[in-house]
């Protein structure tokens, strides 16, 4: 390792001068999604140099034959290229004195195939004599909306405060884009694949201190150096919340990693031992993942695990307290108050009021009771949070009353919750009518715009609660007061 | 108990000639959802004597004052009445030698109430003395398609074979609406609430023997006899499969069913021994339940438990293998040959051959990728069954294209699984955007019709499948030979 190789700090990987896109095509246009539109279209301000020997300008922008003939200073060389030339393009990077290369191109160690890991090794050789650091290769790279720079067009433009830190591509979009639909946005996303320089220990070391990064989720499959990735995610938590989904852990799954990355998967004892020791958020696949980032960006901690049910009763009640109290939360006796009171605006028979609470049959009713109901169940005081769950699916109804009814309930829900003094999550699930799925979408879009937490499950909803609660708890048990 | 309490069936019980629909509403009519309204629209072809003191005639039928005053026979009495008549009105139909009361009113034992207990115990008493059978109280009742039965209007009309037995009224509504809508047509349900005469080991008896019935799904907070339950529920596994959502585990799920159908809930630990002995499927919630009761409606026994996975690749593909191995499936490394072939046909590095086998990315290449892929899978020994994932989600893209694309795909996919020599499965997922969640209905609905099992995610396809295989194994285990 040279000297050089330390001079650039993640941070300045985020934030480039001058981006290289080594291998643009000639035919990009602002209606493609290539690598030089994507950059333009994000609104990234430093330079962009696109690298073609067999183009003289592409969308507007000068190319150049090799890196070797950009005549000012790259930052950031983005590779997209193939792979049997990547040797080639590297020399021509540490030529230039690149500082990053994000190797976009596939086609490596991945493969298990003799060209692809001498072409790697080849690559990694040069870039460490030279210094130049390396995302990558196989990946996607960066995703920073705020400095203009992104993996795909369709990815919201708008930031936040969550990162993700992922060796795999495809996870990255996908969490951006199933995390921007559900009303979370990103800070800083890094996509960096098999990993032969920077790794996932370098990142959430960075986001552990980076004031744009409140929540930082991570797709792991491997690691180099288990010390220090302990080390670093044991600082981490102490600071921030790390919500980890660590794949390849079963036989068949480890033996797809190692297709995937080139990684030795590890024991997942081994794993769960890290997560547990170091208070990381251990979930089993991206849903899951994006449901207790959904906590940390609405939620605010309740005083407690005592979660107060108003939905849908009878048995779907009974199941539901099943779920959440599986989950680890507790659905108590409501105080005999809020019960007799409850009552009052619940007359009919067979319903309950002791905690689930079910509102009357049908939609129509839920507007009209959540204006006193919920009120009755933040004060009690065996309650610490309240969970209510519309199942539209089913007691919608149809036709337009049932979007009327539905909007009415839920700007109910959203004043009132501003009034409560108990947190409030919701559930919302629409079934497969289509007119339903778009009510509820609705719904769902004016409840994040409110900063209301929405979950498509109550499972989800009480894994994720019940996760985030523990986060605090062990914060709590380092002696660490802030929440 | 009388000798008379002997002599009506459950299978009488299914085919009353007569109905009184004691409460009806003056004002019901085919837009409304009454029980005479029901009868009507869902065709039931025998007697129907609305009774109502104040009206003559109800939707087009005379209306008697009371029960007594119907001039010919009565199978079956729905009581939609306050609960506070509930006695005078089982007196009628003591007097009058209805065979059946379908109490539908609530308000009884599972309120916890003097009142409530005391007119439940007097229902109860009237009944027993006059041999009149009890469906209740505080359920739903009969839906039966095929024999004009239902307990709501928005129900499908088209029969099937699967059959459920339930002490939830929301969950029955709730189970069949969303079977209805995921392809899964019943046979015959019933809700049987506070089960004070009629429970779930009568219904599940006579369905184990019933030939409209191949499947069996049951909603169980508690049972009355637990010896006589085992019993029917070992005998039925042997002829068919039962699967079982027990609610009421936790302490609060079992407070909630207390509060629900005056149950005791019992000990988990005692149930899931029932369930493990007895080859029952347990699932955890109403989705899980539908989920295995799809394998069962959709899909043939496969050779084994190891899949091929054909779906999205990459971080994606890793998660995939591991929810499988979770959930007790195999996913082992596809033969040379195989791989071989898969190469041939996705030359993009980057993408994996080995299992899961990814087709090139966006959906364009799925639909040509299928053509010889899954024959190159099907035709591979390692492999037992395919999962093929398409995440519309992230993947589609956008605008007319995409739904022109899935649209391909999935006619490819429905031609070559008739010539496939081993079962297919399909996972689809869209996201939370209207336009690939309406493409993505119109694929599932063209699977299911195609009779190709559809599943939402990975973790609920391979969940169910792997439940299905084991019910399977359990009929091996026990020296049966019919599959």
């Amino acid at each position: 390792m040279t000297n050089s190789r330390s001079e650039i700090s993640i941070d300045e990987i985020f934030h480039p001068k001058s981006i290289a896109v080594v291998g643009a095509r000639s035919d990009e246009s602002m209606e493609s999604d290539g690598w030089v539109a994507r950059l333009i279209d994000f609104g990234y301000s430093g330079k962009i140099y696109p690298v073609n020997p067999k183009a003289t300008q592409i969308m507007g922008l000068k190319a150049y034959p090799t890196v070797r003939d950009i005549p000012e200073p790259v930052d950031l060389a983005i590779f997209n290229v193939p792979f049997r030339i990547s040797d080639k393009i590297m020399a021509d990077c540490a030529a230039k004195g690149v500082k990053v290369a994000h190797v976009y191109t596939a086609g490596f160690s991945e493969t298990g195939k003799s060209e692809g890991i001498r072409l790697q090794n080849e690559i990694h050789r040069i870039a460490v004599q030279a210094g130049v650091r390396i995302i990558g290769p196989n990946c996607m790279g960066l995703y920073y909306p705020k400095g203009g720079l992104t993996f795909g067009r369709l990815l919201s433009k708008r930031s936040g405060t969550v990162s993700f830190v992922t060796q795999s591509g495809a996870s990255a979009i996908r969490v951006v884009t199933l995390g921007n639909e559900r009303g979370i946005f990103f800070s800083k996303v890094v996509s960096y694949g098999n990993a032969i320089d920077l790794d996932s220990t370098d990142f959430i070391e960075y986001l552990a201190a980076d004031p744009e990064t409140d929540v930082i989720a991570s797709y792991i499959e491997g690691v180099k150096d288990g010390r220090r990735y302990f080390n670093a995610i044991r600082e981490c938590t102490k600071k921030k919340p790390l919500v980890a989904l660590k794949a390849g852990v079963t036989e068949g799954g480890s033996r797809a990693a190692a297709s995937h990355t080139a990684v030795l998967a590890g024991y997942d004892i081994v794993w769960d031992s890290f997560f547990k020791q170091t208070g990381v958020i251990r979930v089993d696949d991206l849903e899951g993942l994006l449901d207790v980032v959904m906590a940390f960006v609405y939620l605010r901690r309740p005083g407690g695990r005592r979660v107060g049910i108003v939905g849908r009763g009878g048995g779907l009640g009974v199941v539901a307290t099943d779920i959440c109290e599986k989950a680890g939360l507790k659905v108590p006796q409501f105080q005999l108050e809020t019960q007799n009171r409850l009552e009052q605006l619940i007359p009919d028979a067979g319903t309950s009021a002791k905690n689930p609470v079910e509102p009357d049959s049908g939609l129509q009713a839920w507007a009209e009771f959540y204006k006193e109901g919920l009120k009755a169940v933040d004060a009690d005081s065996n309650i610490d949070f309240i969970l209510t769950h519309l199942g539209v699916d089913v007691y919608g109804g149809v036709g337009n009353r049932m979007s009327e009814t539905l909007d009415e309930a839920i700007g109910i829900l959203i004043k009132l919750s501003k009034q409560l003094t108990k947190p409030v999550i919701i559930v919302l699930y629409a079934g497969g009518r289509i007119e339903k799925i778009t009510a509820v979408l609705d719904a769902q879009k004016r409840c994040l715009e409110a900063g209301l937490p929405v979950y498509p499950s109550v499972p989800s909803a009480a894994k994720a609660v019940s996760s985030f609660i523990g986060y605090h708890e062990f914060l709590d048990s380092m002696g660490d007061t802030r929440h």
